[in-house]
């Protein structure tokens, strides 16, 4: 192969040898003349040892991300090898499950790459110019592989301007896809992977939606509800669920979720979860179950004290209004914000309120949003089940 | 209540308030004169503010285990809501399971009782004076509660000789319970109470076990097997499955448990599990799943270096005889060997060996194990899912 050459320091070397796959442009050493955004290059360190193959971007920090460390041509072979092992792990994982992330970008060794399967609907983000080069192809490589229908591109994310990508979605092949309805387990969900405010559903919760609904009991509460997926799965089992969401539009959605559900014990509060927990503590303890899965609030380092403030609050409101004996299901999808982070404060939260925490289980994104050791910025999504005495 | 009144240091009171149970014998200012091993006393600060109510031990490094922050009697009805409320917890998480931890210690804030139930036998361990005192009390609430038919102890533990307490198993009321069977989901093991090497089944690994079956296919390799906890699970699912266990005891109720559950696709190798990694990993990859349950390498923080590389050279090997795309579950019950270091040293084990890892799933110990938040001490189990690429 005659790819470009890439030299990167001794920094970046070692970066790739500890096993993450990007090399920011600080450790670029000699660019490749000539090279254009997506393309491949070789990486060589300082003596010119080949170190592995990378997507060449132009304009983000993120200069490079490792595609292999071996000597291999990244053709359309290579590319419809490495789609056909992240399907492979799905599959493993939740068999014929039609309602799953495909490919997890860098976690699945596809830097740049979301694929989300919906029946046989694809929605794909090609987050770097490399992907985003190659969209038609990776389209008709899943259409094949899958028996999709239809592959449409969710191109409208922010970090895409990183890139120097623009905002687009739209078709990628085949006829539009119209509205659809997303299953987990024996929930049912209206889904427009076009028209909707975000890719789709939410599928990084969905094994945690099921298993919240195994705890559901009495009076459940789910706070920042969205389109239901919690709150939908504890109407399964409680007597009586309070699902709280702010936005008008995602309050619709939710209601028509509870409809198409026959969810009559769900009951939807269109307002600020702050404001409602806030109210509700101050009253007898009533609750059995609360979910608490807000919006990250870290959306970088900066915010993060505010963050924390934030999260605390929520998680000392929901640890007063459950009953001894309650579940408390809280998540955080802040990447800023650790694991540890999060416990920290909830014990903190814990003995302001002069309450126990006995914690259950420790969970993250689903088994189709693994992580890839040595990469820390492929976890993101904590979800801790915590039973408060 | 007139219990005797013992002071703590500012630094003992400080921990309490964050959560935590135990107070050294450094952090008791003034000893209670006259008490004895088992009493309950009364924690104060300083200025004589009441912080709640503690076991006492009088030889442990350990002098006291918090009960409670509230002022109210530690008498039968309080213990009994102790026990009931543990319950409670199974009740939620496992239903009408028959076989589970009861209560986990501190983590259900019943300092130094574990106790099991196999069907109509609970196992009890006293680990303090305070529950060794009160054995028969507990045995009775217990056998009340769940209607057991027999209640034996198995005090031969040495932890109880840092209380001054003898070695000691036996049965606490009812009739001798004789040899036993134990199901975990649709696998049935022996199990003799009394008679084992330890308390019974390894509980705390039971969901990490059905987990675990979930993922076998093909061949697979269950390393430091015991009575074949994980192997047995495997050979529901996998075309062959070779369990490698040195002790001949262990190697023997393992042949016993696969001919009860009809594994004739088990085969039970007895040799050390290093000797038998080293010589497969020398062969091309051939595992589509691997099992690493070592006993704990990291006893105590000294020997912590020389067990970080014993993990690391089995899990360098694990990874070596593991096909692409195949499953590794590597656990650590060493409460010193953290969940990161862990982490850490798998992943060193994947850079040596050229291999990447993606972390499907990181479990702790079973739900009837919980841990309780401010107590580090109640988490030490790890067991990491991953996906060898």
């Amino acid at each position: 192969m005659d790819e470009r050459k890439v030299t990167v320091t001794r920094r970046g070397a070692e970066r790739i040898a500890r096993g993450h796959l990007w090399i920011y442009r600080t450790d670029v050493e000699k660019a490749p003349a000539g090279a254009e955004a997506g393309d491949v290059v070789a990486l060589v360190d300082g003596r010119g040892r080949f170190l592995g193959k990378a997507f060449w971007s132009a304009r983000s920090k993120i200069a490079l991300r490792l595609v292999t460390r071996d000597e291999v041509p990244v053709d359309e072979a290579f590319l419809a090898a490495r789609l056909s092992d992240a399907i492979a792990l799905r599959r493993r994982v939740f068999g014929e499950e039609r309602f799953v992330r495909l490919v997890h970008g860098e976690a699945d060794l596809f830097p740049g790459l979301v694929a989300d399967r919906y029946g046989d609907v694809g929605v794909v983000q090609t987050l770097v110019p490399a992907t985003d080069r190659r969209k038609g192809l990776i389209a008709e490589l899943l259409a094949g592989a899958l028996d999709l229908r239809t592959v449409v591109e969710r191109n409208d994310v922010r970090v895409r301007e990183l890139e120097g990508l623009e905002q687009v979605k739209g078709v990628v092949r085949g006829p539009a896809p119209g509205p659809l309805e997303y299953r987990e387990g024996e929930v049912r969900m209206r889904l427009d992977v076009l028209a909707g405010q975000k890719t789709g559903a939410f599928l990084d919760q969905r094994e945690n939606h099921l298993r919240a609904g195994e705890y559901a009991t009495g009076r459940c509460l789910d706070c920042f509800s969205y389109a239901g997926g919690f709150a939908l799965h504890l109407a399964r089992r409680a007597e009586r669920v309070t699902a709280v969401e702010m936005q008008p539009v995602a309050a619709g959605l939710l209601r028509e979720n509870a409809a198409l559900n026959r969810a009559e014990n769900l009951e939807v509060v269109e307002e600020n979860a702050f404001d409602y927990l806030r109210d509700r503590s101050e009253e007898e303890p009533a609750f059995d179950l609360v979910v608490l899965d807000p919006p990250a609030f870290a959306k970088n380092k900066e915010s993060l004290p505010a963050a924390r403030r934030g999260y605390k609050e929520v998680n000392l409101r929901a640890l007063q209004v459950l009953v001894p004996g309650g579940i408390l299901v809280t998540a955080s999808c802040s990447y800023h914000l650790s694991p540890e982070m999060l416990e920290e404060l909830v014990l903190d939260a814990a003995n302001d309120a002069g309450r126990r925490v006995q914690v259950l289980e420790r969970r993250g994104a689903g088994r189709d949003h693994p992580e890839l050791a040595g990469v820390p910025e492929t976890r993101y999504l904590k979800a801790l089940f915590l039973r408060v005495l």
